[in-house]
């Protein structure tokens, strides 16, 4: 079999024009905030790109972007992509790779002129970091919006989407014509920076994403008693930070005997009340994040957690209370594409290596209504959602030609 | 023997009116800080009150305001006292209690016209509290300020001490000549509401003070990675937050190895950052609070938890960082004046519960130049510096009766 490779000049060239969109000055970051103005100016340049690489341009209803080849709406797509939104502080790389390589496969197999089953989509997701709750655009084409969702939906400052879609002339209720009949989509494959150390500390250079966790988040209570910390004998104290320390040093127990090994918990967020170093504290306030790819063992990790807190709250005299802010169900990759990934990264000579996105990611969300698996790529040292988010050039062009056959291979099967 | 009694009606007026003088009608709570405007006020009618009652009226160069019977700088004095500024949304006892029983009980004396070996001084020192540093009239008088800790002190606003006097017409350097020789000072007594909860759950109504706590404060930071919640396996983690909660849950053995009965370990603060529920923390700063009222084993007890937290943090791979912010030597009180607390009380029909003070008081400071001692009285479930802060009338009259014998017994020994 030959493999087919991409432009990788003209990719580089590609990642270094949009990292120039929304980048600070001040800390060498991006601010591409969907639908900011520095996202719009990035989607005027990313429709250019495909205008001049003469794909046709399409945007739906939820302002996903597609750029497409051989398009023919009687025709199922295989269809890759990721987003061009950023985090506020933001490195380069993040949604904006899979987005720009998902675009030079489709140049590259116009240009070659190669006989394909299937037409083709690169598609940039609206809003995949969450200014207005997250995965907006690829929610929507899965058909898991609702109009109290994109009624209610705002960011942190208080713009909802409904105003600002109609800025751009867009009613928001539209966004849900942006849903796609799952039969209209062959097959979804998302290239992405890991986001996480593992590629790196194992020395690979290619991931193949078998599952993206789901996630359990909650804001946690604790409530016990203010009191003088120089008068209260420890006896007689009802100090909720003894029990959060207990709390938290029960996780590691938890993880081992309800979890498994792609199980996480983190409690990223602690804060307690009155706060000042001479008062034994009355209230702590902290989250918990729990992700596993199976959501049986998610289940059991946050029962666990509850019958934990549970039983430390009573028998320190605490109050507790909690409130479930996220539930994401965890995505089963499909098993065929993975290992055609795997299989292309092996003509290529590398072994490509099986693991779970702990992240989220708009796969998540197309997992829901086609087959559907993801390439990594390594992130040094781990970092993403910062400046220092780096992944060596040579990762890159080997993560854009997996890619590129990958596609190549789903666009070619039987009809 | 006879024992004397308080006029308790007039000393229950007197209590209300100047809880009257700061106090909110937003929130009941007394806004009275150290040379404020409400401060100035209450100091107005304290000196009105001292010279209605025929007493001499004397303010020191620290601003501390005295009340004198039989005066006679020959003479050493038999002193008692508190303060009466009070913290932001204080309640109406704390230190005011000290002060108007104090001059009560020279009202009694004087009415009586009892023979007395000592002239007696009730003071309201300046600035318990803490806008200035705290303890500043006692540590004035006890000699322990120097000239660079006066210019330094400032208030949470950036206003300096300095110029807060010099608008008074009082030079702040002056403060340093509001030393006493301790040879001046016969003996010191201060009656204080506990601000705790053990008087009132052993039912009792007298403290007797043997000792007040030492102090060692530090501010603590542990330093980890930062990483993504989800994509960073558990076992690649550097997370301060779990070495935090390990730390915090070795104080209970801390304390059971290296404490005595009357040591209190206590986290008042912590924060984590960037603090998101989906990031694993890279820093967790937080507060320790450690009291003794026997210096070694505070000490020790700094010590082992120096050595849980270094070893802790080796282990995690973590960094940590602290600072000792406050030292303050803990104080013992003269078994005499105990004694004699205990005995007045007896005669009264109560059993005086001989105890520890864990909060900072100006008989700290006393206690450094002459003999010294305290009496407790209950506060309802151990609050205070709120508007909640209560004590039953009628242990008010026990500790102010129990204060006027006391007092009356030192002023009558054999000089």
């Amino acid at each position: 079999m030959s493999l087919l490779k991409v432009n990788f000049s003209r990719l580089q060239r590609d990642i270094e024009d949009l990292a120039a969109i929304g980048r600070s000055e001040k800390d060498h970051a991006l601010y591409r905030m969907a639908l900011s103005g520095n996202d719009l100016q990035a989607r005027e340049w990313l429709k250019t790109r495909i205008e001049d690489a003469g794909l046709d341009y399409f945007m739906d209803e939820a302002a996903n972007i597609h750029a497409r080849l051989n398009w023919d709406e009687q025709q199922a797509s295989v269809m890759t992509g990721s987003h061009i939104d950023t985090v506020p502080g933001a490195g380069h790389l993040d949604g904006a790779l899979g987005v720009l390589a998902g675009l030079e496969c489709l140049r590259c197999l116009k240009e070659q002129d190669i006989q394909l089953q299937y037409p083709l989509e690169s598609v940039a997701f609206t809003d995949e970091e969450g200014r207005f709750g997250g995965m907006l655009g690829s929610q929507a084409m899965s058909g898991r919006l609702t109009p109290e969702l994109i009624h209610n939906a705002r960011d942190l400052d208080g713009h909802s989407l409904t105003d600002i879609m109609a800025k751009l002339g867009m009613p928001s209720m539209n966004i849900l014509r942006a849903r796609r009949r799952p039969e209209s989509i062959h097959a979804f494959v998302e290239l992405h920076i890991e986001q996480g150390p593992v590629l790196e500390q194992q020395n690979m250079c290619i991931g193949a994403v078998d599952a993206i966790s789901g996630l359990l988040r909650w804001n946690i209570r604790l409530l016990g008693e203010a009191n003088h910390a120089g008068t209260t004998p420890m006896a007689m104290r009802k100090d909720p930070l003894q029990g959060f320390a207990e709390v938290s040093s029960a996780l590691p127990r938890i993880l081992e005997e309800n979890g498994g090994p792609r199980s996480t918990a983190t409690i990223g967020y602690v804060n307690c009340f009155p706060g000042a170093a001479n008062v034994v504290p009355g209230r702590v306030e902290f989250s918990l994040d729990l992700r596993d790819t199976d959501m049986r063992i998610l289940d059991e990790l946050g029962n666990a957690f509850r019958r934990a807190i549970t039983a430390i709250a009573h028998r320190r005299g605490l109050m507790f209370e909690y409130e479930e802010v996220s539930r994401l169900e965890a995505a089963r990759c499909d098993s065929g594409i993975v290992d055609i990934v795997k299989d292309v990264s092996r003509g290529f000579g590398y072994h490509a290596m099986q693991m779970h996105s702990g992240a989220a990611h708009d796969s998540m969300m197309m997992a829901t209504m086609t087959r559907t698996a993801m390439i990594f790529v390594p992130s040094m040292g781990g970092r993403s959602h910062s400046p220092a988010e780096w992944t060596p050039w040579e990762d890159i062009e080997k993560g854009a030609n997996v890619l590129l056959n990958t596609l190549y291979r789903l666009a070619s099967e039987a009809a």
